[in-house]
């Protein structure tokens, strides 16, 4: 159901060529006139009315505005489906009791590096293992990732430590090979709204993790989970990252009050990346914990295992040791709010 | 120590033109020579240069850009004053070990509610009472507060209950009558840089509670407290309340990691208002307990014992029960972190 | 009127909870069963009803969303007074045909320097002077203005050249000296929602400038307005002067749409501070010449004789000899939309 | 040149350790001792120091911040070519004395209405006709675009007006269609650091007009351009089209500022997109006079027969007729400030 206000100047012609237009679309409306404006409730499926014909209504003789009462995703909703979804990666579920942390380096720089650090996060208790092959960077002149040769060194981290992999997909064309070895594909955050990516993603079986857009209202991010599971794939995962505000003395603004706001508004598990969120490495610690208080199903944390060397994120990197620590510090906050890790 | 880039096209003449005026001023500089820019780097106590001042050299012919390395605020620092600050309020300790919940109405509505108020959230667990007397209000219809009224009711509260009261001083002219019965000074967010204000409250002993602006930087926030603090007063609480994003779904984006943030910049304590970050009461609680593990020192929660009735914020405002509730989950958070509760 | 959206899960005696509420009130509804939500539409002067209600409505069983369809300024709006509100001061009027552009000094720093600044300023066409006698700065260490002493050179610069002067109020305690000397008194951004300041103005029958905080949206700037209204004075002039946003290159991201925008939501005089917004002065002149063609009533801009040696805001200032130039060149523009300066 | 700022706890192994790393790159270093701080400047070509290894500096121990001196971008920059960059395209050159005006409705939608638009933008002045085959939509049940066929209708549409054609590329996999139809890409603004699809114009030479995203800042839309440059591509027109910003009253915030802040920045030409900028049709006359007043090279306008019936954007697109009243209307502007239209 829509809203239609009403200018004080709409005429009785106004108001009948709105509502035939209404009607023409099989929708049936409620005229309701108060002491200073009338109001016209379209009765009906509106979801059919797309965005781009709520414009069109707004710019009809007499009308001042319209509001849309129903959310503009569905699939996604918390009303569309009332228990949480959980998704099941080679036994890890996530969404579940268990939070589940994701750690490892931002970029797969070299073989070895990545060896170690696999190992090192596996003992420390993290459950699946992360590292760009591929990677967005705003520089033409930096480290563009080792491509198919890195998604291989993750492969192989996987057989070694027994971690599903989380890598990301930056380009349609490179689906195929990501697809070959991820167990989990990662949006990245530029490419929220990077609806071809999302198309692709969602015509495939793979579970996705979908970064939240740093400049993404919460509605939108809903609506890029929707055009991934409009097209079948219901495996979303969701990441809040930060977002972009006038603060500088941080590198993005992590909005925890997204994780329970989502709970109530979605089904799909909500996890948290506090190393892009903060962008210091010495704010990774007290964030990841305030992320499971706040209810977050898991954690995305960058380590490195010398983050001075490391090729790109460096600032945002815990060593394995401080990784460690974190992770026994979170189990009596996990344990607080109900849950495990 | 402040650096001053040159521009490509500046002349020697330019270079002792700067030169001359910063000796002047009784700052000494360093030129160095790169093969793409000439940099002065200017040597002395810069904290003598304002702001107005680095304009001034910005606008003179030959300067690219003038980067100040140190921080502009010095008292509010951490680097002088290593150890952090705590504040005794009749034997309740702010910025130690235990985590004090200042709790009550956003206004005082009328003296049976705050009576009723002020015991539940005492037996809850609270240490302080707030309450405003004085309300600034986005609209000249709303309700304005009861004014000395109420800041008595706030008084006999206290003695009922032994809460020590945080009320909000608007208007220079109040000073008086809210020193008279206060026993920490807030200042509202959209007061933060009411300079006048500032310098009133520097001028006493009372405790002041600093609220951040919504639109306010850390250092911006940090200034404000340097403010007070320059005329004397050193007992300076800063609380997070969220500030203005591009987001609408919560009133406000609360901004969690500044609280591990200000730790690291300032020895002052740090507290967290969840109420006005997130706007709506189901966010108040998971919001309370990220603030607790993520490190603040203090909560500071709206509760009403009939938020529909309420006159104001009624949409952000737990019920007693709610916040009972509250307080006994965040025991095991609190300890998590190291701090009672 | 206002619209409450029920939730799905809502109760007959949810609905019937809230019609009484707002019978109580002297309200009707009428309400209106969609296919996928129940809507109450209310019906009466809801103007009656303050946020606060709106939020107390917000809390009640069943209700999804309250959505306020009447704008919550009356006096401010358009739709209240249709024709353009016009300001005589001392002859000079705002709001009509001709463009009035305000210059001079950031802060009165000097006799001479004022008096020279206000003769260059008057002969280059400018029809009113500034310069602040108080200033508000984020440093306590900065310099603070000259208080009396600079109201009594504008004054004595306001007889030499027939300029009237504005200039700005920060304190309510400061009031009687300001009338004094001003022609029109200036709110400055930080002090748009210092409500005690506001209801100050509206009291008396000066002239206001009301400069836009840089976080306020143009509800919030319209609603400040109606504070002022409310009280009595209606002689309130708009200042545009930049918002604040993610974008650092420049200080302030000066919101050019607002002024048509206002033109179709206020009666009110709008002008622009294109220094404040840039703050760069040789962003002024391009940005002076937008805001003309965007239809501004007026310009508000810094003069400086020596930027480098200004005690503030040395960055923005132009010199006499470039806002000489700007006067010419703005003529055309000017023209070109049905205007003279 | 780079300057590291170093901790006052910093030691003289710390500063050892910085250097040494620093010169094994083939950097030299200059260090200052200032009374409160200790800064080594850094010496050589740093643009060869990627983002990443800043990080990595600024996590070595001592190290309290890196502040860098050059810009990140090189080709872009007014610097490295002083002399404005202009695009012929069939004739018409961006970048000159003349305003060249692009216009069109915002997605083809058939073949009937589009050859009557550009016939009519052209007879009103229009030089280009824009229009979107592939649309990029936040709803995935809104009209997604004709595709090639939509092309061929714009293809047909400038055989019949002589309008060079703009047109939309999302899709790396779409390169060849694009190029075979349009006479300028068009990068969106959501993907504006889709960086596969930057590479891809970039080893063309085809003109791309690059639209500035919502959520980046100036610095980081000339890395957006910076990227395509580097590829070999020179021909890139950058568009402002609003910012992300609190302001909800229009649908983004045009950035006008932006303009002759680029203008002294790069080389490259700069036009305006008010359509999308304001987002309401009666905005986008005043904003398009802003923006040449500002001293754009150019305007995006949305033109739509019937915006009533428009598959998108109709809210802000413009009707033939009034479309042609604004472009008689820029002429005299356009004069004011010494160019044509």
């Amino acid at each position: 159901m829509d809203i239609i206000v009403l200018k004080p100047s709409a005429t009785e012609e106004d108001i009948r060529h709105i509502v035939k237009k209404l009607e023409s679309r099989g929708l049936r409306v409620n005229i309701s006139e108060g002491t200073e404006r009338t109001v016209i409730g379209v009765i009906g499926d509106t979801s059919k009315i797309a965005e781009e014909e709520e414009d069109a209504i707004r710019v009809m003789p007499g009308v001042e505005d319209v509001m849309r009462i129903l959310k503009p995703y569905k699939l996604a909703s918390r009303e569309f489906k009332a228990e949480d979804t959980t998704i099941n990666v080679r036994g890890n579920i996530i969404g579940g009791k268990k939070i589940q942390v994701i750690a490892g380096p931002c970029a797969v720089e070299n073989r070895t590096m990545l060896m170690s650090i696999a190992e090192k996060v596996r003992d420390a208790g993290a459950s699946f293992l992360r590292g760009g092959a591929f990677k967005p960077r705003t520089s033409p002149y930096s480290f563009q990732g080792l491509g198919e040769e890195g998604l291989k060194y993750l492969a192989e981290a996987r057989e070694r430590t027994g971690l599903p992999v989380v890598t990301e997909l930056m380009d349609p064309r490179d689906i195929e090979v990501i697809l070959k070895y991820a167990d989990i594909v990662q949006i990245g955050a530029r490419n929220m709204q990077n609806f071809r990516l999302l198309l692709e993603v969602g015509t495939r079986d793979k579970p996705v993790l979908l970064k939240r857009s740093f400049s993404a209202t919460i509605k939108e991010w809903l609506m890029a989970a929707e055009y991934i599971m409009s097209r079948g794939n219901q495996n979303v995962i969701l990441c809040e990252r930060g977002i972009r505000t006038f603060e500088t003395a941080t590198r993005n603004t992590l909005d925890l009050s997204a994780v329970p706001l989502l709970k109530q508004l979605t089904h799909l598990p909500v996890i948290v990346d506090p190393s892009h969120g903060a962008g210091k490495w010495d704010l990774v610690a007290p964030m990841s914990k305030a992320a499971v208080a706040a209810g977050a199903d898991g954690l995305l944390i960058e380590v490195h295992i010398n983050p001075e060397e490391a090729l790109s994120d460096g600032e945002q990197s815990m060593k394995p040791a401080a990784f460690k620590k974190l992770m026994e510090e979170l189990k009596p906050i996990a344990a607080a709010v109900g849950r495990e890790i």
